[in-house]
């Protein structure tokens, strides 16, 4: 039986295009001892892979090229030599953008819950690492108090729209987004909830930013990087906490990277920056998941899903991330026969 | 009876000049209700002085023109209208650039404690604002840790000195130091013991560092801020931290701030930036005075004063710090007649 599966072929300077990927027809993989074999159904499409195709060093090597592109997705275990993975387990890992994969001992999947009443696509935003990510970075790293003034940048996307609801649900005293375009903007405020959601294409950023937290930022979620995140810690107050979670306005830059000129103001106002990688917290998973799971069932936790179906358009979801294209989290539906209840 | 002092005449483009600061005479204060009078001995000559000159947000307003030059300093209580002092004590505060002083309800003075065999000039550096600002930079704010990396910029200086051999009282595993020139790397390690001390005026002081710290950098004591902050940041082990001390590069720029180009390091390694101010520790100086003590009187910390004597001198004190050219804490004595002991 076959294996389509995306390999990386050009390494893209700027976004993904035609030359980037390709695919190819493999077999499908036999499943030995230790192993199990996944039908994937779903991939979770998010910004760090297009880190993952420049020839750069990171938390992860480089994909080679030739190699299947690397990323998350969820599936079904169709035959397994593993007791760890039962025959029509729902599973989640590092799939690949590919419609068969492996588990092995060296990479492992998570059995995700069922039983929530939650379809694939929704488990695979909110408890998935999307999710998880938004309440860690909030939780651990930005250590979210009561009555704290909080802004999340990228504040339409998957991770920031979770950010700002948890932060809610937490007691912050002011929630406020920043999103590219007016009708990303209402969207925060009507859909998730933020009390206010400032466009950053707009001019004066850091005016309105200013009117709309007078006595300056306690807490900033940082999902873009450069002119944004420079503009926030001029408004840091006290204190204050930067959580860097990703630089989405860096990625696909070409030319050189804009520097950050005001990291004095972390020593002028006694702040925080931190960065911090969601694969770091894999032992407490299930805490986040168990919160999620509630601010879900219990209506406080808005969401929503942007699916293209086909594998072979994984490239055109990745490069929806960065045109600000993409409504919700984005995913692609390999195999759309898998669901979940 | 006179009282002379500098004051603020124009705000400096660059390094203080001549036409920055004039020596004015007015008349001796009087010792009201509540108030002491105190005999200003020495000046501490600290880089954060400059930037009170510039007409710009920090963390205390800037310094009127017309006004003494704001700074901290030692002196004599000679009259006392207030039962925290006594005639006689020896104490510190912020003095100003003068010859005379009150200590009043809200310009409170500390006691310097006396009897520990320690002259005024030692205590000033060790015991005082820049031995605590060491202290708790490198403790509380970096949570030094046994075995850990510490590379510190600015390792010449009065800060910096005191910072990695604190590190190395603590057990560092590896302590390297960044300071401008042979003669000030060469003293680094010969005096502060410190492993190693790259010249930052030499070429290629990544791939330098790189090859002092092959396994990365656990701890980053920053005191200049600009491109070695930026190169440093390019070589963090997991889980690093970079305290922000001062930016030193930064103070005199007259063009456009250097903008931090790899902040985004901070995601892929999970490492903290966070700054601090020394004022906020104030109630816990005692904590870091005890542990200093204890290492200059065991003869584990070495230190230098560099004292240049006479008021006026001041401005070029504060000019030596810029130039790299002071060897030790920059002091200023007013008044040689008071001494410790």
């Amino acid at each position: 039986m076959d294996n389509r599966q995306i390999v990386l072929d050009h390494r893209p300077s700027g976004p993904v295009d035609e030359s980037t990927t390709k695919v190819v027809t493999t077999s499908r993989p036999e499943c030995g001892d230790g192993e199990a074999l996944i039908k994937v159904a779903m991939l979770s499409i998010d910004p760090t892979i297009r880190t993952w195709m420049d020839d750069a060093p990171g938390y992860l090597p480089p994909i080679e090229l030739g190699a299947v592109v690397r990323g998350g997705g969820a599936g079904v275990v169709v035959e397994s030599c593993n007791e760890r993975y039962a025959v029509g387990d729902v599973v989640f890992g590092m799939t690949g953008w590919q419609e068969w994969v492996l588990a092995t001992p060296e990479e492992r999947f998570t059995v995700i819950p069922t039983g929530l009443g939650l379809d694939l696509a929704t488990v695979m935003n909110v408890l998935g690492v999307t999710g998880i990510t938004a309440y860690f970075g909030l939780v651990d790293v930005g250590r979210v108090q009561p009555g704290d003034v909080v802004v999340v940048s990228g504040a339409g996307g998957a991770t920031g729209s979770v950010v700002g609801q948890i932060a809610r649900a937490r007691g912050a005293g002011k929630v406020v987004g920043i999103a590219g375009g007016a009708e990303k903007c209402a969207e925060v405020v009507e859909r998730y909830g933020f009390d206010e959601c400032l466009d950053y294409r707009e001019e004066h950023l850091r005016r309105r930013l200013r009117e709309a937290c007078p006595a300056g930022v306690d807490l900033y979620f940082d999902n873009v990087g450069g002119e944004i995140l420079d503009t926030v810690l001029t408004l840091l107050a006290l204190n204050a906490r930067v959580v860097l979670c990703g630089a989405i306005s860096q990625y696909n830059a070409t030319g050189p990277r804009r520097g950050i000129e005001n990291t004095s103001a972390l020593i002028t106002r006694r702040a925080r920056m931190e960065g911090f990688l969601v694969l770091d917290y894999a032992s407490r998973f299930a805490e986040a998941q168990l919160e999620l799971a509630r601010l879900v069932l219990s209506g406080q936790l808005q969401h929503q899903e942007h699916v293209l179906t086909g594998l072979e358009r994984a490239p055109e979801a990745l490069n929806l991330l960065f045109s600000g294209g993409n409504h919700g989290k984005m995913l692609v539906a390999v195999d759309e026969s898998v669901l979940l209840g």
